[in-house]
């Protein structure tokens, strides 16, 4: 087969081009197509959808064990995706796929995550995209299951042709492959962070503050992706960044905004 | 009237805390209640909803012509908003609002702005929270308009018990505020940015990229944020960050993807 036959499929990820994740990714989605991996050249947990626009990137060609594993870029996912579809890449991709993340991207931290950040930007482009998170932030956790459900769901997409594109957030119990219990389909769950500060002194007697906020899984409906994971399964969300919402029209009248503008800047 | 029975509002921005955006939120709210500023202290546009796990923060107060203005956090305006609200503030604000941002912020740009971002992270503390941008990204633009709206938007959101809270999203177009035709209450446009990357050569030969992208105004009905904008409108768009979807079961079978899945890991 002509290589550019095959689908092309782009890689990316937050936890940075050298975390094993992605190497894991790698591994499923190779089977399927041409894979192209650009990825941050550094950690960028928590990045959301931030884009650099004040600062030029670069981007390297990286190798592993001598031979080219990708191009890393010293920006954002949400930067790599960018210039991988607008620059450097020969045609558009047909699968965005961005993990698999080290920690749980489930519930409010679909916002944050730079993981979910990377594919939604396919999405944006109008391409299937699949986030991936592990349920523990060890490294060296067992991603095996992670890597055959992701192969499994790729394939899939890859042979749909749904006119709405989605993107499909999916989070990995911390389990054996073969220990997980399957996969749901979920909605994003109530957890919440509770936001803490600790306050302490640098050696020069300054005042600093870290980031110190637990997240509290509220909610343990078992439609919802926290429970899933919690409870032994795969999760799979179909997530958007749509945004809008009319809840405001039912207690905001626009003619009296009207009517008060009007009259406010007369009087000025 | 005890200051800390009146309202309090919080004042974050995303072009910094010495931008005259945000001194303008400042004299349009005073009058409202008690306001305090916790804002970035420099530029952190397009920044989205990054949050710094990653680093110390440093909350320094800072002054203008001698009084103190705020307090300035070499973070991003999620930062601002959670150490403010979890540990800056001696209670919950009942308000968050957020600019006024130099430069529209109108369609998928909800997802990319800081200045959106703020206010989203008020809504998710559960506080009525608005963002508010006007459409010239000159700093020396005429903020007249933007200054009177947001006092009148705002004191209808300090009147109104809302069980749901709201974020509105709020774009004023670069007119005289005697000029502006009014206020639209809109849903986002579907105008999009043609992503562009220059690639430049730095003095030592190698090669990097900026940037370049077009915004482009894609969306003519005049129920949209940008329509509404360019006629010569205030927009006022509500949105949230809910990001469930579920147009994934239309054409994935939870059955097949968990028999897919056994058969793989018993395979290998």
């Amino acid at each position: 087969m002509k290589k550019n036959n095959q689908p092309l499929i782009l890689i990316t990820n937050d936890d940075g081009i050298n975390s094993p994740g992605i190497e894991s990714l790698k591994n499923a989605l190779t089977p399927l197509g041409e894979v192209v991996i650009v990825a941050p050249e550094s950690q960028k947990s928590a990045v959301s959808s931030a884009l650099t626009i004040n600062k030029p990137l670069r981007v390297i060609p990286y190798k592993k064990n001598g031979n080219l594993f990708g191009y890393s870029v010293n920006g954002t996912p949400v930067d790599c995706v960018k210039i991988a579809i607008s620059t450097l890449l020969d045609r558009k991709p047909d699968l965005v796929v961005s993990g698999i993340n080290h920690g749980r991207n489930t519930s409010i931290n679909v916002l944050y995550s730079g993981t979910v950040a990377g594919a939604a930007e396919g999405l944006i482009a109008g391409i299937n995209s699949i986030a991936v998170s592990h349920a523990s932030h060890n490294i060296e956790s067992n991603l095996d299951g992670a890597e055959i459900f992701t192969h499994i769901l790729a394939r899939k997409l890859l042979n749909v042709s749904n006119k709405q594109k989605v993107l499909l957030n999916v989070n990995v119990p911390d389990l054996p492959s073969m220990k997980i219990k399957g996969v749901r389909l979920t909605k994003l769950s109530s957890s919440r962070w509770a936001d803490k500060y600790e306050k302490r002194q640098d050696p020069f007697g300054n005042e600093y503050f870290w980031f110190a906020g637990e997240f509290i899984t509220a909610d343990n409906t078992p439609d919802t992706d926290d429970s899933a994971v919690n409870d032994g399964y795969i999760s799979v969300s179909s997530v958007n960044f749509n945004m809008y919402d009319d809840s405001f029209n039912d207690f905001v009248e626009l003619e009296s905004l009207n009517h008060e503008y009007e009259d406010k800047y007369r009087r000025n």
